[in-house]
């Protein structure tokens, strides 16, 4: 069926094709420019899923030295990114604990002469923090701002939306989140430290920015993409474990909300990554606390032991706590809704005008904010100290200096508290602690707590989308444990016999809402395990999510896939749409020109073919001796344009080359992470090589995937989506069957090929 | 292209295979037959991983109402799993617990004046549970034997290893395995309650067991294999979550160990049934308290609650946790490579002489395993009583008749204590609280605990394998927890100063034992820290399982793939071989002779090529106007034998049937799980039915999957693996591209479709 001279073409583009990194499904890099609504140029990139062949063929030729390297280096940049990410968290939290420590402090020392020259100085130093923040953002890192999940989600499902995994992005990150956390504003640093992870890992697989010399040339052993985003998947999860101490967390946090294409064998990698990280951030947390590390230490870096807090709950409870579930996913909803009109207000509006405006409305709100949490509690009577437990170890009021519950604060007398100051005057995380503190029933009045869910809920609302590095869990928490911490005290009213704890409500309450609004279920469980170490309330935390999650799921879409909407992060769901059902593969390229390319074309062609159109693949056509064509594989502009810029494959004749004779070296068709390639209007020609000729089979895919043309849209999606495809051919129906196959011709028992093995033992495959 | 009347039957076909349940890729039950190495029939199973549209859309022809009612008793039929297996669990262990504690109240009344008297009791009462076990086994149920997550690991995987999801299955696993665990083998509960949960969800998802008249038919919704496959898994989750009451650990276990096509939305209903199994099994603990459960309530069910034990750890341990993990790599590979070759040898010789022998050799296990766990202790001298420590709680010796440490055995004074007693002559549960306790250093010896390890580990080599149900778990955890506890002894001894509990490196042990043996990671590590309550070793499981793991790699593969391989379940794992890179997908199909069908075939025609081979799907193939073949499809064998045994369709003219009349009811194509479908012989067709003929456009799947014929294997394997499918069309290559699927073409926006909203909303699609 196929000339003779065709089929050498093809034994050649099989073999030349296996040793180009990244083609097993024969792309190296999309690319596909698909401009958005928005405008912004997203990037699609190569997301090859399916075992890279191609790569271990070359690494067998190495030999099993270079398999032993290769997958050391693995292991150990996996290593790194853990080391890397709790170094960068431990970092954060040492700043922010000093900057809000002595913030504090000193505001505190100042209101016992003048509570107006304590509250300028409060606004003044958070203004400040602030303004470092949003000049960092605004001027160097801009896509360091928000809290970078919906972008890494994006990245990970196939998207490369520029600047998001930089060096420059990394660093805004690190501080911006100082910055916007120290300075009181309503948001959190674990979102941020999610996407300082993913940077983290991007850098190590790229082989550190080469931008700012810090490249390692013996790191540069990750030619393919799905190398890269298998760390950068492991940063995620060390992002997460570092942000709330909760390894197991983090790993189904990569799993449940981050990637798309998961594997069972990455899953063990992810796992060590995050073991590093709790080693990481433990061990400083140890060298911190005899007090080397200033404020940090004595308060600060999430872990709300809840352990001594209720041990046991009666059926009754249940009905509040499903009540507690159900305001979860209305509050949640609603949080969602009114963060996606204001963001989308922002982005086409307000943002446009630059980044003068970016920063005054930074500012702005961080004097607001200031305001509200100086200026609520003053208005707030105080309340006498409860008599004093000496069990619990809780002192009231609280001894000056020090982090806890019972801030006196604006009171007449010594021995007396105010319980907004408690929660709204106070770094967040020791808000949350007194939000979910066990044995302090009535501490709170419910007046204050009203007060502070309804102004927190709206400045959480506002400052999301601001250009700082903003996170939602610790907001969430906030927002979550105060009505939660509400709905206890009336059960404590109302049940008067049980042995009921507020605190376990808070927390109950911070689960509902974070399931309401994020609608993570497994992830969020554990992770709010972790963060309170307190396994026996898991299946309540389970029920609250389970009622949150379904009431948030019946108004909106979660918090993370509407801010990706917004910026135009079209991800691909892992189900097809409903309406696919009722079309066909040829449907949806009705309106599509096929260009294709011959077999061996003509260099000024080529040319004129790239500069016509932006497609990014091309299917090649060849003649066969009785006139019939013949698809024969696809070619990508990226390689072609590697072809036009070397020139050292051109030829005279319009002949099929010598197979021998082909020389590309695999590297030149890699493209770096950060890059943009190679375009067409880089490439200059002479005449003399525009009339010559490029023998295509050598750099061709010689079999894409293909589907017949009225194959139902539904089967399409599964199909590209389930295999992480580029681009599929859509060819006439077969005019007969070769061949079936079925599982038992897939049953092929292994072969003790010892590269193979070697792989096979080292990743864990054996587990699946 | 099409001749007109074939473009009217594609047509058909398309409207009609729409309506047929599970035929969304074309097959409703692949069910080839497969021969193994074993004489085993494993029938194939149809495993459709991607969106059953087909019967979304006859949901839709039914209305609003009838969605909501499909997606409530989707959640019902879970809810009933999680519930059911709870009550199964507890069940167990009640009867568990009772036998145990009334056969060890007795043997020790007795023993107080005849130690002999006392033996032969205990051996008596052992064997006696043993023997109804092995007897319900061998007699009544026989794919209760073993654990069962293999074969529950294969029918996920798309295998139906026949039997394994009956009633009597349900009912011999149930019964079997409070005889083997009460008669005191060397073997857990824990596997057998996977399998248990299994088998409740497969009968509620098939609407109950029609065999024995406990069938429902409002609950016979699941017409799709997809629903009760995924059903399953929420059984297997339930059995994890209610044998250690760990519910994420349950969710993790079905995700990493058991399941092969996971999908994110699956995640929240598996979740939800562990909740469910949790509170249930935790409500039942609460009334049994109070006394109501006889013996249970003061032992048993798995918590070894350890959170009273170690709080930190230096850095100088990580060196003896580290030999840990290579202890437990070592030992848990050679238990794999021990229990293989003798299960093999079992399977071939010994048990193929019938079921005596198979009682004989249970009976006989069990005689030994009693006399060496009575006769081993006596051999041992006891030590006196550690001072008491009041603080701690722990009496010595332990009164009698209750449970708990230092058992007076065979002892010369009242306060001496038995040590190896305390280990061997006691329920495992208890015997592993006392390994993992704290505050009762030097309790044990090094001699006692390596005589333990030595004949615990024998037995446990031995028994595995037998005719009743086994799990792993518990004797992995009895066999870690031995070796760890002899590391913490020498680690007490070496490093005198430290605040180091014998009881962490037990804990520590048992997860390198089952790390080294199993090789999960993430599940294993959620439940060792759900069973023993203590979030703060979780850095040092996780780094224990690390190592275990990877030493246990090194040598053979994890437990149930070597027992599944054992038992012919060929799991196609999600890899594809390493030497399929090199082939083409012809290669694979190069013996294969390939049988199709005309559109219209002849029923005499239909029927010798039916009984001619065992194929289960054959392409279809038909000549349009200019002579040509076309492929229009593909047909199952199963379908086929549905129309030659209902008649109705045949028609006396060679022409394409009237698609107006075709009628077939889409539930005549389900096939019930249990059942083994129609077979060729079972039709028999008059001479006058023979020369009518059939149309098979409406039955034919008009687009299956199909690949050119020179496609590199490695692909085929992949699109086959990650689409769940049964057939695979080879065909030769496209002479024209039609178009070209890209990235954006498939980004379509969601229509507000009502009943795609309902079903996007309920089931957590968003979250994805």
């Amino acid at each position: 069926m196929l000339s003779n001279q065709l089929h050498n073409g093809l034994e050649t583009a099989k073999l030349l094709w296996s040793r180009i990194p990244n083609s097993e499904d024969g792309e190296v890099d999309g690319g596909s420019l698909l401009r958005n609504s928005n405008g912004n140029t997203v990037e699609s990139l190569d997301y090859e899923v399916i075992e890279n062949y191609a790569y271990r063929e070359e690494q067998a030729q190495r030999g099993k030295l270079y398999v032993g390297y290769y997958v050391a280096v693995k292991w150990f940049l996996a290593l790194l990114t853990g080391i890397g990410t709790g170094l960068a968290a431990v970092f954060i939290n040492i700043s922010v604990e000093n900057f809000a420590g002595w913030k504090f402090a000193l505001t505190f020392s100042i209101i016992q002469r003048s509570y107006f020259a304590g509250f300028v100085i409060y606004v003044l130093i958070n203004l400040i923090l602030v303004f470092s923040s949003v000049y960092i953002v605004t001027h160097f890192a801009p896509a360091a701002a928000g809290s970078g999940i919906p972008e890494i989600k994006g990245y990970l499902n196939g998207l490369d939306i520029h600047g998001i995994l930089l060096f420059r992005t990394l660093i805004g990150k690190i501080f911006g989140s100082i910055g916007s956390v120290g300075g009181g504003l309503a948001l959190g640093k674990e979102g941020p430290l999610v996407h300082t992870g993913a940077c983290i890992a991007s850098l190590l697989g790229q082989g550190g920015s080469s931008k700012y010399h810090l490249s390692s040339r013996w790191l540069q052993v990750f030619k393919s993409d799905r190398d890269r985003r298998d760390l950068v998947t492991c940063g995620c999860a060390a992002g997460v474990a570092a942000a709330f101490r909760a390894p197991v967390g983090g790993v189904l946090f990569a799993l449940e909300e981050v990637t798309s294409w998961w594997r069972s064998q990455l899953m063990w990698r992810v796992f060590f990554t995050s073991a590093i990280v709790a080693v990481v951030v433990r061990t400083a947390m140890g060298w911190c606390k005899s007090g080397k590390c200033g404020h940090f230490g004595s308060g600060g870096f999430i872990i709300w032991d809840t352990s001594d807090g209720q041990e046991d709950y009666s059926f009754e409870e249940l009905l509040p706590m499903a009540v507690i579930g159900v305001i979860g996913g209305l509050l949640g909803a609603l949080f969602n809704q009114l963060t996606f009109h204001i963001t989308y207000w922002r982005r086409n509006y307000l943002h446009k005008k630059g980044n003068r405006v970016k920063i005054i409305e930074a500012c702005l709100i961080s004097v607001i904010t200031s305001a509200i949490s100086f200026g609520l509690p003053l208005l707030r009577k105080c309340n006498p100290c409860p008599e004093s437990d000496h069990d619990s170890g809780i002192e009231c009021p609280r001894p000056p200096g020090m982090y806890g519950n019972y801030v006196n604060f604006y009171c007449g007398k010594d021995k007396e508290y105010n319980d907004l100051a408690t929660i709204f005057f106070n770094t967040q995380d020791d808000a949350i602690r007194n939000l979910f503190s066990a044995k302090t029933i009535h501490e709170f009045s419910a007046q204050s707590l009203l007060t502070f869910l309804v102004m927190f809920y709206t400045l959480a609302v506002v400052t999301f989308g601001t250009a700082v590095p903003a996170g939602q869990f610790v907001p969430g928490i906030m927002i979550g444990s105060t009505y939660g911490r509400l709905v206890g005290m009336f059960v404590v009213n109302f049940y008067k016999n049980l042995n009921v704890e507020e605190g376990t409500y808070a927390l109950l309450g911070a689960a509902s809402f974070l399931g309401g609004s994020m609608r993570m279920t497994v992830s969020l469980c554990v992770i709010m395990v972790e963060i309170t170490n307190n396994l026996k309330l898991l299946p309540l935390i389970m029920l609250v999510l389970l009622i949150s999650k379904a009431v948030g799921d019946a108004f909106n879409e979660g918090f993370y896939e509407q801010q990706a909407r917004l910026k135009g992060i079209a991800l691909l769901e892992s189900r097809p749409k409903y309406q696919m059902r009722n079309m066909m593969a040829k449907e949806v390229c009705r309106n599509q020109k096929v260009v294709s390319f011959p077999r061996i074309v003509k260099v000024a062609d080529a040319v004129s073919i790239l500069q016509s159109n932006l497609h990014n693949g091309f299917p090649v056509i060849d003649h066969v001796r009785n006139g019939e064509t013949l698809v024969i594989g696809l070619v990508l502009r990226s390689h072609l344009l590697v072809l036009l810029q070397s020139k050292v494959d051109f030829q005279h004749s319009p002949l099929p080359c010598d197979p021998a004779g082909v020389s590309k070296s695999i590297s030149e068709f890699v493209k770096p992470v950060s890059s943009k390639g190679i375009s067409i209007e880089d490439i200059h020609l002479s005449s003399d090589d525009l009339e010559m000729y490029i023998d295509l089979a050598p750099v061709l895919n010689p079999s894409p995937y293909v589907v017949p043309e009225d194959m139902s849209l539904t089967k399409v999606y599964n199909l590209f989506r389930q295999l992480g495809l580029r681009h599929i051919f859509v060819v006439p129906r077969a005019s007969r069957v070769v061949g079936m196959i079925t599982r038992e011709d897939l049953l092929i028992e292994d072969s003790e090929d010892p590269a193979s093995v070697e792989l096979h033992s080292t990743s864990g495959a054996s587990s699946i």
